[in-house]
């Protein structure tokens, strides 16, 4: 049976690279001491279950990668940019290797985004990762409940390539899409880009009919959607499906013409009715209730 | 089967409390905003999970209650006071019972320290309890690396009353114990007594002579333990087993009069030669390993 020290060891060299400016005493101690900052802390936790958010049999290094890859799009959705993040790691696996595989994954995502690992935990049990992020406004806080009638709603790329890399994986299919789902990216690009404008803004994790419900409902207004309008990879069912991790986001009709510089086109429209509606071939669908259900 | 949106319905209350001096925005959103503060940030991750930190069937509310204190003494162990918190709970349970009882210790606990819960996730799956705990130091912060030889050796407490507690549990016994280990107290009183003057401080979580080998390995030091010293409840191996919670510290011989104060002895003094030592009646017991083992 390996032990929870030499778990720690496999991930320690992550938090001993810190800049000590910045993370003043590292793991191996009680605690990690952050240096204050002046600006507000942006905080998100998010578990990752296995069978659950990722199946079964899932590389380590993508479970690593994909856990922390979509916590940290909740900071994205919230207009800010990731500073350092803690691992709480529980693992049935036995031997060093997932371990290093996965420490492998952690690694790359942290370099990529330029964030610091300050601290974590190590127990074993079901494969369940629950990461916490922090992170600084952009500007200021992008939030849910700010969504104002005639805004324009706007989506940052396709939705339906993770559930096609899902399926394309579970058929042994080799396709572009498998990295959209174990490899998602969180926006923050597009995240900087909207967050001097923007009204409010979501990440499409539930799917974008519950994800704008919720901007929806916070904000007591409603939305109408163009069905035609909405980049797809697979079919309608890509509106209710989620693991998209691109940000869904409101706006004055004024950046209409800011937002096309960058290839987007509005989606739909916020409205004074509550609700989410699908114009669909000139047809309405409306969601009373949100996910699969709507469309069966 | 019950929804995820209902078990943080159950949460919510205790989030839409916090001060928005404080806590800008809450759970309800992609993420929290905690305004910033002067002080360097001190953190810690705590897993507990059923089976291994707390055992099958516990009452919900001492499941709540125990995790939190367990990750809070980590920050009493820091020489820091605790400020806010996040929990990450899997659970396989499928009653709302289970989650108002949960919650209640969460209250409970959240009250006695005077602390906030800005957020957290909810997952289903095998139970496990991810608690993030935040806070600042009372004066710096209190590190394993920092002991000297000559310096004495103190414990906060008496070892062995959550051991007791947990056998009376598992016998059917009523007794005070089970409080001890199931409504464990983090020992911020001596923790802000001790923080002006200690020169290193652990929390007995693994037991006193692991814990006690952490500083030492850390600070390249060694100690000697007088057995008789030592209060325990049970037997010698009290000082092995851990789910104490009661500070292990480090301090100047010029500093005993002050502790005498508060009714502390000293068990032991640092020495140079490495290693973990226990003098009991006048033989030395040398602890190669840490842990069961060293006793059988």
């Amino acid at each position: 049976m390996i032990s929870e020290s030499e778990i720690l060891r496999s991930f320690q060299h992550l938090v001993e690279e810190n800049d000590k400016d910045f993370v003043i005493i590292g793991s191996g101690d009680d605690a990690a001491v952050i240096k204050a900052q002046k600006k507000d802390l942006i905080h998100s936790t998010d578990i990752s279950k296995e069978g659950t958010h990722f199946p079964i049999n899932s590389n380590p290094e993508d479970i690593a990668y994909r856990s922390i890859a979509v916590a940290l799009s909740d900071l994205a959705a919230m207009g800010a940019y990731p500073s350092f993040i803690t691992v709480g790691l529980t693992s049935n696996k036995t031997d060093i290797k997932w371990y290093n595989d996965f420490t492998r994954g952690l690694e790359k995502i942290i370099k990529e985004y330029d964030i610091k690992l300050v601290g974590g935990d190590v127990t074993f049990g079901d494969l369940n990762v629950c990461i916490n992020v922090f992170g600084y406004s952009y500007v200021n806080p992008l939030l849910r409940s700010t969504a104002k009638p005639n805004e324009l709603i706007y989506i940052t790329g396709t939705l339906g390539k993770g559930r096609k890399g899902l399926t394309d994986w579970q058929n042994s299919k080799q396709s572009k899409y498998q990295l959209d789902f174990f490899r998602p990216k969180a926006r923050f690009d597009m995240a900087e880009f909207i967050s001097s404008f923007a009204s409010s803004c979501i990440d499409v994790s539930d799917g974008l009919i519950k994800d704008l419900g919720s901007i929806c409902k916070l904000s007591n207004v409603g939305a109408i959607l163009n069905y035609e309008d909405i980049p797809i990879t697979n079919d309608i069912k890509d509106l209710s499906y989620g693991d998209d991790y691109e940000l869904c986001f409101t706006c004055e009709k004024q950046f209409e013409e800011k937002l096309k510089t960058k290839g987007l086109k509005s989606i739909g429209k916020i409205v004074d009715d509550l609700g989410v509606k699908l114009v669909k071939e000139n047809k309405i669908i409306n969601f009373t209730k949100t996910g699969w259900d709507s469309f069966e």
